[in-house]
């Protein structure tokens, strides 16, 4: 099952441009150079059983190749795949010590504190689902989520058909409306539709559930813009 | 001048009971039961010239008691000080492990790779204002902050406002506009202003500057509700 999830990821040509992603690195320390790269895409010992279920049922979804599994880690709603030195203007950022130390955000905690989740994608239906849960790492108040750990997963997965409808994409616009809080370290999925593309902005709204369909955590809508690959961005 | 931070913080009335913070936890080991407590409310070295140039600019501002110091760390727009068990209804997520390690969002980090923030208070303008660096961990795309991690600050200090009107509240609404990427580790201010309260209602707006005020980057409304305490979140 693993395997067919690699297998279709290789398979969606639609989206090759925007996923072209690294590993992770993994349980590295801040000092240390040897980085060992692991592979985040697949559950680990710190998901819950909500989250496996959930990862086996849509993994049975993949075989008919209506849905695709999406790898996690780097595929942020926003990641290019050019150079640092590229885009940052200031020469205090562009130090190589910097550039080698830094990780993305969705990616920067250790395995089980942070932002445990999976991806898939229906492009018939063009909706991609992700499925979350946010480590002890990610506390708001007690017992809860923090809100923006929850707006950094909806920019993630609403960013992610914006990517896979507009090529490389930057957020404009996210507004979340929080209904409910989310338990810490429970589990959620984040569904993300794709409503329309004009010209060089790609509207994309979504919503926050229970593992379970009952609950409704958040919803939200937001717009992105396609970005010219050759410009600078700042 | 940083006893002077702690004695305007003391003197702030109206923020007293948002404001029963702890200092976070520095850099233990997930495994490890010891926990050394350092306060994070002070530069530390991994501050850049800027924000310890606008750090000494608001200490200064505070001499005449139009401006507080307000501490970092857990005093989140939602943190409140009742137990982990009050609020988790699912008895997996009440272990007494997990409620060990937990971490406060915005805390989260060791030193100088994730948030590292200072907050200001101007009671008579109703105005919180935020320096934020943000670390190498919080990468977008390459060479800038997430858009999640843009989102996390501004819920931050916009909540920080609708705490000190409304005392315990909760995010309902958050609406941002991404207008330019934020370079990674760069030192932005986050401005927080007061709208209205109306009710339960909690209506703040803010915006996000570089430190020098020439670049706007983002623009943010939004809306938080007046919490009863007594009553479960879930």
């Amino acid at each position: 099952m693993l395997r067919a999830c690699a297998k279709h990821l290789r398979a969606l040509g639609a989206v090759r441009q925007p996923l072209l992603c690294e590993p992770r690195p993994a349980l590295r320390s801040f000092s240390s150079k040897k980085v060992v790269y692991k592979d985040f895409s697949i559950p680990n010992p710190s998901w819950r059983r909500d989250i496996r279920l959930l990862f086996d049922e849509f993994m049975k979804k993949c075989e008919d190749g209506s849905w695709k599994c999406l790898p996690p880690g780097k595929c942020g709603s926003i990641q290019r795949t050019q150079d640092f030195k590229t885009f940052c203007l200031d020469p205090e950022l562009r130090k190589e010590d910097l550039r080698t130390q830094t990780r993305v955000f969705t990616s920067s905690f250790e395995e089980g504190l942070g932002f445990e989740y999976v991806m898939f994608y229906n492009d018939v239906e063009k909706r991609t689902v992700c499925l979350f849960q946010g480590g002890p790492y990610l506390k708001g108040m007690p017992g809860f989520l923090h809100g923006g750990a929850i707006a950094t997963m909806i920019d993630t997965t609403l960013g992610m058909s914006a990517v896979i409808a507009g090529g490389t994409v930057m957020t404009a616009n996210l507004n979340i409306n929080f209904k409910r809080p989310i338990p810490l370290c429970s589990v959620v999925v984040i569904n993300s539709q794709l409503d329309k593309v004009e010209g060089r902005k790609v509207f994309v709204s979504g919503n926050v559930q229970s593992a379970d369909e009952k609950t409704l955590y958040s919803e939200a809508t937001s717009l992105f813009i396609k970005l010219d690959p050759d410009k600078s961005l700042t």
